[in-house]
C-alpha cells in the first residue's frame, strides 16, 4: 500500500494501454471498469461478491448521495467506505451529469446550478466548491471536477460555451479540492465531437494540472460511429503519464473499442441495470432470459463463466426466477453481468501486457458474432 | 449419510425434545426451522447464504412449483434440489393449504379440489394421488399428505367432517406414495381446538402409519393462548418416536413455546417476508429499520449476532437502503432474522441437551422484554 496517488504505465498495444492506478486503498488494474454504486449499493450485491468479480473500484453517485443519506450523514457515519462496507477505492461523479438528467427546476448561472430534488422537491446548489464539499465528505478517493454537459447534438457555439463554462469550473474545482495527499482530483475534457474544442479543452486542463483526464460528454446519445470518431483523437490530446476516463460506457463493444483507443477506465450500470431487467451479457452476444426458448433449458446461461448463475443454475431455472419476479433473479443475473465485464477487462489486461490484444479483440468479435448456442 | 430416513431422539428436557432427523441428504438437527421456499427460492437470499444461517433443510411450496415452472418440467431438470441449488432435506407441503389461500374458484369434493391458477386462471386438480405424484416428480425427501384445514373459528361439526376427509385422504396419499426408501410421507393431525377431534386424528394416522406427524390446522388466526393450548396435548397424541411438524409457526415466541411442548420442526415466511418490510428481529424484540431514530445510528442491529447485516452494516446503512428501497435491504434484513432464527434453534438443541432449557427459555424472554437498545 502507497499513501499517494500515482499512476504507473506499464504497456501499450497501439493506442491501448495497461498499468495500475496505486492509491492508500488499494490498487486499479487498467484498463478498469468500475460497477456503479449509486446509493451507497451495487444494486442486487453485496459488495463482497462485487469485489469477487473482480472489480477493483466502484463509483459513486454524487446527486443522489447528497439528497439521501446526505454527505453530512455519511461523513458522521465514518465516510461512504465504511458506510457502505467497501474498503477499496471509490470514484465519485460530480453530481453535474445527474442534476441535468434527474432533478426539477434547475438553473444554471456562471456559479453552479440549483435544483429541486426528485425525491422530495428540496432546493440545492451545485457548483465546483459545494461538489468538491460534498466529495470530500463521501471520502472519495477519486473526486471528479464539477462541469457541464450539453445533450448531443448542439450547435458548436453552444458546445464551446459549454465547454468554457466547465474550464472555469474545472480551476475553481481544483483551487477548491485543495491538498489531499492520496486523493486525486481528475479533470472532465468537454467539446462534443469537435476535435478543435477537445484540443482547447484538453490544454485548458493541462495547464490547471490534474490527477487524471477524463473524456466527458460523450455516451449521451450520438451513437458508437460517433463516439469512436472522437476517441480517434480525443485520448490522445491528454497526458500520457495519466489515467484516462470515460465516463458512462458502456455496451461490451463499446468499451473494448474504447480501450483500443487508449482509455484507461470506465464506468456504466449497464451490467447491473439489465440484470435487473433479464437480460445477460455473453460472450456470444446479449441473452434474453425472459424468451420461453429458455424454459426447459437444463444448459448455463456460459458454460465457460465462472460466475454463480453459470456454474450453478440452469438456464431453465434463471428464466423461471425472472418469470416469477424473484430477487434472486436480478441477482444472479447481475452477478453474471459484472463478471463478464470484469473478464473482459482482465482479457483485454493480459492481451495487452502479452502484446496478442488485436488477436484478442478479433476473437472478442468472433464470439459476438457466433450469436447465442442453438435453442435444444 | 445413510440412504434410510430415520429420526434418533436424543434428549427431552419436560416435553421438549432434540433429535437427528437422519436422510440421504443430509442430517437435520430437531428442533429444527425450515426456511419457506416458496417459488424455488428462498426470497432475496442465495442457498449457500441460507446455508450459513444454519438451515438444514428448505421447505417448497407444491401449489406454486406445479403451477410455475411445473413439477413436470422440474422433474425433466433433475428435481428440484439441482433446479434451485440445495443439495440438502427438502420437504414439500402438500398444495392443499394454498390452493384454499390462494387460488380462485374452488371446489371441494371427495376426491380432492378443482381450482383456478391465481397466475394464469388455467384449471388443476389437487387429490391425495396428484399431490403425491406432484412431490415426487419434485423429488421432495419429506411429503406432506394431502389435507383440508377449515379456517377457524367453525363448528365442531364442521371441524370433525373436515378431518375426517382429512384422515380418508391420509390414507390415500399413503396408498398413492407407494415405497421410497429413503423419503418420507408426513401425516397431518386435524381437529381444530378439540381435543377429543385430535386424538381420534392422531389415532388415524398412526393407524396408517407414517415416518413423521405433523400438527396442522393452527396458525390459522387463532391467536398465540389458543394455538398453546392445543400444543399442550396434540403432540403428545402422537408417537414419541417420530418427528413432530408445527406447520406455518412461527413468530420467534411462537416457536420456543412450540418447542416446549415437544414439537420438532417449523416452518414459516415471517423471517424473509418481515426482512423484506424492514422488520428485524433481535433477541431484545423487533426492530423496525425505517424508523426516523435509526437514520443515524453508527450501532449495528444486533452487536451479538453473526450475520453480515449485523457484522458489516450500521442501522443508518440499513435505514438508508431500506428508505431508498434498494435490493440489499431486503438480502441484508433476511439473511439477518434467518440467522437469528436458527440461532435461536442452535439455543433449544443445546439447552436441551444440556438439561437447561428453562434457563435458556426465561434467558429468551427476558432479553425480550428488556426492548431495543435506546436510542442516541
Amino acid at each position: 500500500m502507497t499513501n499517494t496517488f500515482s499512476f504507473q504505465l506499464q504497456s501499450t498495444h497501439g493506442a491501448a494501454r495497461t498499468g495500475v492506478i496505486s492509491t492508500p486503498r488499494g490498487d486499479i488494474r487498467t484498463p478498469a471498469f468500475m460497477p456503479v454504486g449509486t446509493a451507497a449499493t451495487v444494486k442486487a450485491m453485496m459488495p463482497e461478491s462485487v469485489r469477487e468479480t473482480g472489480a477493483d473500484i466502484l463509483l459513486g453517485n454524487t446527486y443522489h448521495l447528497m439528497l439521501r443519506p446526505t454527505a453530512e450523514r455519511i461523513d458522521r457515519l465514518g465516510g461512504l467506505h465504511k458506510f457502505m462496507n467497501w474498503d477499496r477505492p471509490i470514484l465519485t461523479d460530480s453530481g453535474g451529469f445527474q442534476v441535468m438528467s434527474l432533478a426539477s427546476l434547475r438553473k444554471l448561472t456562471e456559479d453552479g446550478v440549483t435544483f429541486k430534488s426528485h425525491i422530495d422537491g428540496s432546493k440545492h446548489v451545485l457548483s465546483p466548491e459545494t461538489s468538491m464539499e460534498i466529495q470530500r465528505l463521501l471520502g472519495s478517493d477519486i473526486v471528479m471536477c464539477f462541469d457541464e454537459c450539453p445533450a448531443l447534438p448542439a450547435d458548436k457555439t453552444r458546445i464551446a460555451d459549454s465547454m468554457r463554462l466547465s474550464m472555469r469550473w474545472a480551476q475553481r474545482s481544483r483551487d477548491a479540492f485543495g491538498d489531499r495527499p492520496g486523493h486525486a482530483l481528475f479533470g472532465i475534457q468537454q467539446g462534443g465531437l469537435e476535435e478543435d474544442l477537445r484540443a482547447e479543452s484538453a490544454e485548458a486542463l493541462q495547464n490547471i494540472g490534474f490527477e487524471g483526464y477524463a473524456v466527458g460528454g460523450l455516451a449521451v446519445g450520438e451513437g458508437q460511429e460517433a463516439m469512436f470518431g472522437c476517441l480517434d483523437y480525443a485520448p490522445a490530446q491528454l497526458p500520457v503519464d495519466k489515467p484516462r476516463y470515460l465516463m458512462g460506457v458502456g455496451k461490451p463493444d463499446d468499451i473494448v473499442g474504447a480501450v483500443k483507443r487508449g482509455i484507461d477506465m470506465m464506468d456504466c450500470v449497464l451490467p447491473s441495470r439489465s440484470g435487473r431487467t433479464g437480460q445477460a451479457f455473453t460472450r456470444h452476444g446479449v441473452v434474453n432470459i425472459k424468451n420461453a426458448r429458455h424454459a426447459d433449458d437444463p444448459r448455463p446461461l456460459d458454460e465457460n463463466c465462472r460466475c454463480p448463475a453459470c456454474r450453478n443454475y440452469s438456464r431453465a431455472y434463471l428464466h423461471h426466477v425472472f418469470r416469477s419476479q424473484e430477487m434472486i433473479s436480478g441477482m444472479l443475473l447481475t452477478w453474471h453481468n459484472l463478471t463478464y465485464f470484469q473478464d473482459i477487462m482482465q482479457g483485454m489486461r493480459d492481451a495487452i501486457a502479452a502484446g496478442t490484444f488485436a488477436a484478442w479483440e478479433a476473437d472478442f468479435h468472433a464470439g459476438r458474432a457466433q450469436g447465442d448456442i442453438e435453442p435444444l
